[in-house]
């Protein structure tokens, strides 16, 4: 790119692992993306629950790193920031709320009423609102991106609605949670009970505390909605998946199934027919479905391609940020 | 789409599996994408070995299916439909060449001189001649596209691009050609040798009677050019490339590798510091680039996501002709 780079200005709204992921990757790949892309990503707002901070020409990386002790903006509220401040982009990275999609999803209609394009890695206002958010976009001339809401650097959403376009989606199934993966990978491998390997698993930060949205099969779940809304045009909710988790997977059960050929992962699988559902299904050692330790994957079943299998990194700060960063790059290139 | 769609023309140079496959995949689709993406792809030229048909208007399917015996156009070269031929994307499919790159390089450098953009499953002339057709192509304002050319089906040239926008690429490594994986899955599982196993593939058309191309591990340092050209903006040859084939490898040699846990498999690899390899190497089990049969693998490692990997088909006339179409739906998209 010769001809000087378009601004392109963002606010982070929600400032935990993701947010920050976005902060942190836009610092180490900003001059980069200008070279290569021809955009230039200005931060000019940061909004959590500790406060806010704002630079209308672009928050220095002190004050974003530094954002915990930094003086706040008393005056302003998070909807302030999307509202009144000028920019292009608002990422959302609150946490996943399934109850009611907030404060996500005002953060989102706020953004798209205010012409504000958003990326979100929120699944909660997704998973509720699919439809009325995608109509108010279309409707206010924007985009709303969220690849790193399902399976974080791994590219699915994208990949079905653009780089097999053409091809008929027959189904999608895949494991799309990192912490059961994980769970039922080490209770495989050292013929542990659940129990056990679940706490293994808090103590090194794979599993959370109340781990239940996991291992109950309710991540999976969401993050499937997502998937039927927006690859199979349905307007699901959460509540239309039937689910089962993993909770219930003994050792013995795992140890048979290996004996035969198998192994038993948490599958979460849409279908064209419009059938949802979560739970543990035997998968040959051979397929490519079987994927070990925190990975995530997806088969994609076409009529044209076949089937399509992607893996990746369905979890972390940086590879969440990643996403947010290809689809920043998309809705301007 | 509630606009009439626009009316796409499209050439077909080549008129082999993969052209055929192009044909009968707009002949499918033809209507579910005007729908979808607002395209209405009309076919108006085909040129092969056998002669030329042209219809201004579009070729009706009949004319096409009956290709062979439809009478030709006496009067025209392929060069003539693509020069002559008002059209705006030149689709090439004629058989890879890698000695000169013809006849595809002449087709695919007439075609940019005449204002058309090209999708090429060709790979000739891509690891020949990659960086002249790029600035040719530059400086005439038009796209060349060629996800059929590495991996068929399988997403890999626009996936890297454009899924994963904004990371850095560190290197590429995969299993590139399944008649390969289909020989060497097949020695592994069965414990038969090479020579054996060959004539099977040979008899059931996974390879052809002069394998040479595959088995000396030729194709795979063709695609891995096109790769290396294409990712990391090298200009590589397929002279670059240090190739091994399989055809040394013995049915002891993969016993000894299963007993410790490993397949192997012939592995193309480019790195970021320009190397390029192409040899079989020593794959763990559960290592997502364990995949059998006649499956293609891309493992793609990031500086952000981490490491992403792809699988699916990589041959078939189907399958290549659906790369072909998510090509022609992006450049209009």
């Amino acid at each position: 790119m010769k001809t000087k780079p378009k601004t392109v200005r963002i606010s982070i709204i929600g400032f935990g692992n993701v947010g920050r992921g976005v902060a942190e990757v836009v610092k180490r790949k900003r001059e980069e993306i200008a070279r290569k892309h021809g955009i230039d990503i200005k931060i000019v707002g940061i909004a959590d629950l500790r406060g806010v901070i704002v630079n209308e020409n672009g928050l220095g990386e002190d004050a974003i790193m530094k954002h915990k002790t930094v003086k706040k903006r008393e005056d302003m509220t998070s909807l302030d920031v999307i509202k009144d401040v000028e920019h292009e982009i608002m990422v959302e990275a609150t946490p996943t709320n399934v109850e009611d999609g907030e404060p996500g999803l005002t953060h989102i209609i706020t953004a798209l009423e205010s012409d504000r394009h958003v990326i979100t890695s929120n699944k909660g206002p997704l998973a509720l609102e699919y439809r009325r958010l995608m109509e108010l976009a279309a409707k206010r001339g924007k985009e709303i991106r969220f690849e790193a809401a399902v399976g974080g650097a791994m590219p699915i959403i994208s990949l079905v609605r653009e780089n097999l376009a053409g091809n008929g989606i027959i189904s999608i199934e895949g494991i799309l949670n990192g912490t059961c993966n994980y769970i039922l990978t080490r209770m495989a491998e050292e013929g542990l009970p659940y129990e056990h390997v679940l706490k293994e698993a808090q103590e090194i930060g794979i599993a959370e505390s109340d781990p239940s949205k996991d291992v109950e099969g309710i991540d999976t779940a969401v993050k499937l909605v997502i998937l039927a809304n927006s690859v199979f045009d349905m307007d699901a909710t959460y509540k239309d998946v039937a689910v089962t988790g993993i909770t219930e997977i003994t050792p013995d059960a795992l140890k048979l199934a290996n004996d035969a050929g198998y192994m038993i992962k948490l599958i979460g699988e849409v279908n064209g027919d419009g059938s949802l559902k979560v739970a543990p299904r035997l998968v040959p050692k051979d397929d490519p479905l079987n994927v070990g330790g925190t990975l995530n994957v997806a088969t994609i079943k076409t009529d044209l391609a076949g089937d399509i299998t992607v893996i990746g990194k369905g979890a972390g700060p940086i590879e969440a940020a990643s996403a947010v960063l290809s689809d920043i790059i998309r809705i301007y290139s």
